[in-house]
């Protein structure tokens, strides 16, 4: 069962939830994925806490949510959340349960379609850009990660929390403008490196035929991993059954 | 926090929280409702156990996730499966949180719109109707349930199925002519008393601009409930907390 550490925010884990069954092959009620997700939209604001050392940590919280999680049998756990990735060694140390890395992911994803040296965009909130979490990443895997320009950091915020607040549509030109510069400093790719951006990317895309260059969305990967590794412990439990049932 | 007893289906378990977040009027993260939700796809069918004895009782695996919602902190439950609501009784004995009656909460809401006597007709899966779960309701409200004609039980399943199946496009044209024949025959109202009718809906919707008669869509009057409690009760919270400050 796939445990969702939601509520950072609570659009953009309903998001993920969409794109889970969107990834999932079923017919039935009964060929879908097992999930339980714990939304707390009271978790303190993660990139607030980042960039600011006397903000109350989300880590209790997010911790709390974990261990519900646990008790509520799930046996993966997923974070639709870019900016929570900050504290995921705690994290996966605060439980015995494995925790998917979306940042890891989402940048390996980017990189298997990227020549090596190729400029990667990022959009993300400003405490995921100063924490570096796609930078880092990036630069492993041979990539140059393009920040955008220190003036637009505010305009992406206030992206992030129009989705919040159920306006994602009202934003969309603004967030296609920022991802059009990073475009035209010569990125190769632009990863959607907060869970709200892909929320507002929708609307951009209804609009336009071709960006011309991908836009990652780190949301759809994390969910089409985690229906991926169901599937397979699914397929595995069914021949183990066969090979019972063979003895 | 609010329970979400799912996975029947789970397409409609996401519609709900979807519905849910349309439903709150948040400006940031904190703002929103937390929930946690229980999505076991493998329940056994809830309409072919009503109708057929010998087939699994899905009861005992909905008592399974109303237990781990209750570990899991929730306060309330909701079940965004109509069928499901015939074990209703049971689930609520099976657990000290209360737990909604999205039926019950439906008819109410249809009722206080018609006036006395007026013709409701009643879109649901074959279980639903051979249980009479709308029928007594609004019967017990003073209208009159309007069943879809035999011949039909079939083509309502097959919506159903494909929007278990992220088909529902595909079942709108199908769903549009059974409402209309519904209306045809009399009906004030039609409600749309599975879950998964109203994610089909949707597709009749955008493409017809007034249907003529109203509509009900029982997800959302569930989603907006819970909302309503969970506003009030945090009302309520920091009422007292102001009057703790003020002693």
């Amino acid at each position: 069962m796939i445990g969702v550490l939601g509520g950072m925010g609570p659009v953009a884990t309903v998001d993920f939830l969409n794109k889970m069954l969107a990834a999932t092959p079923a017919r039935t009620d009964q060929e879908h994925v097992p999930f339980v997700t714990y939304s707390d939209p009271a978790v303190p604001d993660r990139s607030t806490a980042i960039r600011d050392g006397r903000a109350p940590s989300p880590l209790p919280r997010m911790v709390n949510g974990v261990r519900a999680l646990e008790k509520a049998g799930a046996d993966l756990i997923a974070i639709p959340c870019n900016t929570a990735h900050y504290w995921y060694d705690q994290l996966t140390e605060a439980t015995s349960i494995p925790v998917l890395d979306m940042v890891a992911l989402a940048s390996k994803t980017i990189a298997a379609d990227l020549a090596d040296g190729a400029e990667v965009g990022i959009l993300a909130t400003r405490g995921t850009l100063a924490a570096r979490l796609y930078q880092k990443k990036l630069e492993q895997l041979g990539l140059h990660p393009l920040e955008p320009a220190p003036d637009r950091l505010c305009a992406i915020d206030k992206v992030v929390s129009a989705v919040k607040a159920n306006q994602a549509k009202s934003a969309a030109s603004t967030l296609k403008t920022i991802a059009a510069e990073l475009r035209e400093r010569g990125a190769h790719a632009i990863a959607l490196g907060c869970t709200e951006l892909p929320v507002c990317w929708h609307f951009v895309a209804a609009e336009i035929s071709d960006f011309g260059i991908p836009i990652i969305d780190p949301t759809t990967i994390l969910a089409e991993e985690c229906v991926r590794l169901e599937l397979a412990i699914r397929r595995r439990r069914y021949s183990a059954a066969q090979d019972m049932t063979a003895v």
